[in-house]
């Protein structure tokens, strides 16, 4: 199947000669959550939810970034650029690097200091980015890409690069596609708050183009420690385990708002340990592994049964926005296996697996 | 979309009420190769070549095995069984276990000792699977499943079970429906030999029944270091990077000679060097980064273009068989990156990026 803009080619305005760099992005599956669903049951009181979980872990690149970098990065080759630039907590990087590698553009890349996960840098590498790590956070990092970007010598494909949001506002239609209509809620990590502006962009569309019948409430979850606009105010040191949601002052912070009030949605805050257990529950329960920031919706959907936010009889879409591969090293420090190294003979194995 | 038992049901008996657990594998995308295309008639001299990458490590655990799992957890689920073994260089284990924490059963892995990439362990860990590293290989850890599948307690989902090869058969039918017909080469990765084989019995399937008017040669390439295949004699220590076709005595063994020859194919092996300059070439210049046995059928077209065997017009397909991300290691150690660390300042991270 083609990738995105090709597929929703009559949502775009771009001309018939527009260079399409693509990775075939999009059409991740849509896979139902059966015990997602009976545990918000069990929390909230309400019979017949039914949860799917939206595997945007399995684009390209491993996140929801491809659908809007192939149309930024596209459109940087059209308007005659040899560099692009960003800032990234790790997703974002992957992305441009990789269609940037496809067009056969020079991708910078900034990241901030220490918090990257381990498969999100081992692919900007081998993408054949150029890579600078700063002593500073993320939203340092894009005031640095914005003050480059200024010099007009190389194109920024951050999300405030607004062709960034387009692609990903096909998100939202694939879910309507497979489903039939808009779900009821939609839950969805909140970082630097793109993704939930790009989708309700795309619930409205199919709304007022009457594909769907309805628009889902916006539910949109940030880390505890990086919640800058469940609190008001920016968070100048965001800390949590959840690196790609670290982030204290969202470049979409008024979009995210408007999604959030336009749609009579929510966006509130998870623990850590809230996000861990979500992560945990998908990966040993539901056989999905995505990323820890990623579990954010999930956990925040249990957080929401919990308050009586749930309602019966709904469909609820949870946005699981990366690849669990992307970061091992929490897979492997919050998994929980039985574990042990023997010689290789069948009497002693079988007697570790109590067979 | 629904996972493969579902979108070729026609192709499978089981029974209405059958157990199918999924998590909508397969349905990968294959995505246009243009810079390997133009390489591969450079080294042959043969105008016209399409070549396609049938992605693989798009699928839910991140490789091709996720098309075999479904059905044989499934039929494990419909025998009564409550617990799954298998060995595995790692990606087997990642589907194992995916399936059985989605089944509610109880999977069981042995890994050979030391050489599982990273992501896949971590993976078979947040899974929840119990797993045993044994000091042996992987056919050492093949020999003790088959041993303790004997006793009945325990359900073998290898590949010397047949349901798996028969759900791994649906990445031929895919490649055909989006071709319109099947191509006129495939390249293929050959490890345990499985996965050559099932794409066979697809191509047979849909050239039998009229779906598509001819039936691929089928290319196999082995790492040189274990090629007991081309060489004709098992491996006793088979050795290379490429950990997941690191594999001495493959269990489909006559299978894929029989694919060979019914189709005019043939199988060869591909050096460590070559294997990697293929990993390179795919994420640098493509923008698709697979795991780097993966890279075995690139490495394998690369060659045989070099011998004389690839013929004008044709229509190529490689199939990578797993996600880069499954192998941080590699491609931090593979990659060539220009990359320094420096203060969050943008006139130094300007002049570092020579702008």
């Amino acid at each position: 199947m083609a990738g995105i803009l090709e597929r929703y080619r009559n949502f775009y305005d771009f001309p018939a000669d527009f260079p399409i760099i693509s990775l075939n992005e999009g059409n991740t599956p849509l896979i139902p959550a059966p015990k997602i669903s009976a545990e918000v049951s069990r929390l909230s009181g309400q019979p017949d939810v039914q949860v799917f979980l939206k595997f945007e872990g399995l684009n390209p690149t491993g996140s929801f970034k491809d659908r809007g970098m192939t149309y930024a990065v596209s459109k940087a080759v059209a308007d005659g650029h040899t560099h692009i630039i960003c800032a990234s907590t790790g997703n974002t990087s992957a992305a441009a690097a990789a269609y940037g590698a496809r067009a056969g553009l020079k991708t910078l890349i900034i990241l901030p200091g220490g918090k990257v996960a381990l498969g999100k840098l081992s692919q900007a590498i081998m993408y054949g980015a150029a890579i600078v790590e700063i002593d500073g956070n993320f939203d340092q990092a894009l005031d640095i890409v914005r003050a480059l970007g200024e010099t007009g010598k190389v194109c920024v494909v951050n999300s405030i690069n607004p062709y960034r949001l387009q692609g990903q506002k096909t998100g939202a239609f694939e879910l309507c596609d497979v489903l039939g209509d808009a779900p009821d809620d939609l839950y969805i990590p909140v970082g630097n708050a793109g993704n939930i502006s790009a989708y309700w962009m795309g619930f409205k569309e199919y709304a007022d183009k009457g594909i769907s019948s309805k628009r889902p409430r916006m539910c949109g979850y940030q880390a505890a420690g990086a919640a800058p606009i469940v609190h008001g105010h920016k968070i100048e040191k965001p800390e949590t385990l959840a690196t790609a949601i670290r982030i204290g002052n969202p470049a979409s912070w008024q979009l995210a708002e408007a999604a959030r009030d336009d749609s009579g949605g929510r966006i509130d805050c998870v623990t850590d340990p809230q996000i861990v257990a979500a992560y945990q529950f998908l990966a040993s329960r539901e056989g999905v592994l995505c990323e820890p920031s990623s579990a954010a919706s999930v956990a925040g959907l249990f957080k929401a049964a919990s308050l009586s936010q749930v309602q019966a009889n709904s469909t609820i879409v949870c946005v699981l926005t990366g690849n669990g591969l992307k970061d091992p090293d929490s897979a492997i420090e919050y998994g929980n296996p039985q574990r042990a190294q023997l010689p290789a003979d069948s009497d002693q194995v079988a007697a570790f697996f109590g067979l």
